[in-house]
């Protein structure tokens, strides 16, 4: 049996939330699969459990969060729309969950986003703003929407809502795998992270849950580290997904229920997609690799698991959004010739 | 319960061999999912579950055949070892269950085959014996080391045990999906669609089963049509997998148990890749999307359904093994700057 820790999830988001989470959106996304694979398993010496986000609907985990928020407005509200800014995961997620309840999406996204991005969100019936590339216009943008329409805004991560949807997949992960050592979670503004970190302590304290970040975008490190939030300057980082900055409320979540924040080189992130390519033969976003390439830089060593055998270690895949396109394009004149 | 077709399998590839090989090779090789994908749905207007051989051991159906025809060997036979020659997921699969089998394999490959293919084998630790690209010297460097060893020879497709083995792939589609209409499956040698047909036209006489191949190579479907063994003289495809010519032995399964065969053009098969790595999330290589690549460009009008609803077609995705390295250097440039 479960047993329910009652200290954890007093004032903040809780294991309540998340149940409820799971019961909204049930029928909306997917319930994944953990995938393990060998050659990853003697890589790594652990038993690695890939839970694969990259298989979520829209391709990312972002569709449990995006659903449990717009599942959760009253039908008054839900009639106006709802409105988010953001060239990535979380617009096609907007957009998708959006229309499983058939009310409008609007959706600002930076002039340069990739067409790609536009396309799918479109193909989801989302309805686009174009706006300059700035945090600042973005959010104008999104204010003069709001206004003309009252659609209620998502927020990618700083939401409740957002959180508990996200954090259905730390209660799948329990549910698919037993004795689980260790969770690694990638972490950007952090509602990924805080959902499952809040699910897992709730139900099973002794698992450590561990964020892991792009070197060159640790803000959440610092911020967990030193106890104040902090943000990048300049991100760099080839995870596109990971260069937003830690949310107020995921970090006062991060706090209390991360046990540890790891970052990562880039070329292990690169190292991680290729393993997940070639050899568990799924596709993965820079971004989606990098809770493995925390795995496969910082070693099972600093796990600290005393044996016997082979730690269970869980490993977000949490998306697999990555344009093709520059590889189908040199497949292409092997076809043409 | 299932009826079993008595008519079927006599002389020839039965049943019984493939219930034989399953159990055999049960704890060796994975039973693989089946995958299916609202997208892809939608495209074919069909329910379309992708038999994902492409997640099999050695990233291919080949680990199925290969492993039932060296378990079927006697101990003394297995000790001398096996031999086989093969530029490609044969030559893996050789090499995978032999060393389950803990006896030696002997690869030949020709000179000029990718070094990714041959460190593949070593990672297996089959013994490669390099020669000159042509179906004469492969055929000589065999014999030789045959004569040398008295290695038992595992031919990629001509060969019962190895039928029998391909041919489990059909009797795990038939448990996992109930009520399908067709299967279709890529055909080179003939190997796959022999054990998969026989499989089928025992346990379920009414489902079609349908072979493909690309127009660039397409001996089988000549042959199937004209009741004459033919052979390509200049096969064209980028499907590397599906260059050979078909058996004789398939040749005579073919004709008593393939319903249709089909031809696919070049631009189908990268179509079909697209569609698999962007929408299902996974690796394919060129051969493995051509089962798809069939229903993508026939329709599935050309399966004469008739209502209601979509019908339900399993479309094999026989192998994931296609060389990712140039899509990884066009993104390590991002990865330095």
């Amino acid at each position: 049996m479960l047993e329910v820790s009652l200290e954890v999830g007093v004032g903040m988001l809780s294991i309540e939330d998340i149940w409820e989470a799971a019961e909204r959106i049930d029928s909306v996304v997917h319930a994944t699969p953990v995938v393990q694979c060998e050659a990853i398993d003697d890589r790594c010496q652990a038993n690695v459990l890939l839970k694969c986000e990259n298989l979520q609907k829209v391709g990312a985990f972002k569709a449990r969060g995006a659903s449990n928020a717009i599942l959760s407005l009253s039908d008054k509200q839900a009639q106006r729309g709802v409105v988010t800014h953001s060239s990535g995961n979380h617009a096609q997620a907007v957009a998708f969950a959006a229309r499983s309840r058939g009310i409008p999406a609007y959706i600002v996204m930076p002039r340069d986003s990739p067409s790609v991005k536009r396309r799918a969100v479109e193909g989801y019936g989302g309805q686009i703003t174009l706006c300059e590339p700035t945090q600042a216009a973005r959010e104008k943008a999104c204010a003069e929407i709001q206004k003309r329409t009252s659609a209620a805004l998502i927020h990618p991560y700083a939401e409740e809502r957002v959180m508990a949807g996200q954090g259905t997949v730390g209660l799948e992960l329990m549910a698919q795998v037993e004795d689980l050592h260790a969770v690694l979670v990638p972490v950007s503004g952090g509602g990924l992270v805080s959902g499952i970190a809040t699910a897992i302590k709730a139900l099973r304290p002794e698992v450590a849950v561990i964020g892991v970040e792009p070197a060159g975008a640790d803000d959440a490190t610092r911020s967990w580290t030193t106890g104040e939030l902090q943000g990048n300057t300049k991100p760099q980082t080839i995870a596109d997904g990971l260069r937003a900055n830690l949310g107020e409320l995921n970090f006062e979540i991060l706090q209390e229920r991360v046990d540890d924040m790891w970052t990562v080189k880039e070329e292990s992130i690169v190292e991680a997609m290729r393993w997940i390519f070639q050899r568990a033969k799924m596709v993965v976003e820079p971004s989606g690799a990098v809770a493995l390439a925390g795995l496969m830089e910082h070693g099972v060593v600093r796990l600290q698991f005393e044996g016997p055998g082979r730690p269970n270690v869980g490993v977000v895949v949490s998306g697999g959004n990555i344009d093709l396109e520059p590889f189908f394009e040199l497949l292409l004149p092997k076809v043409q010739a």
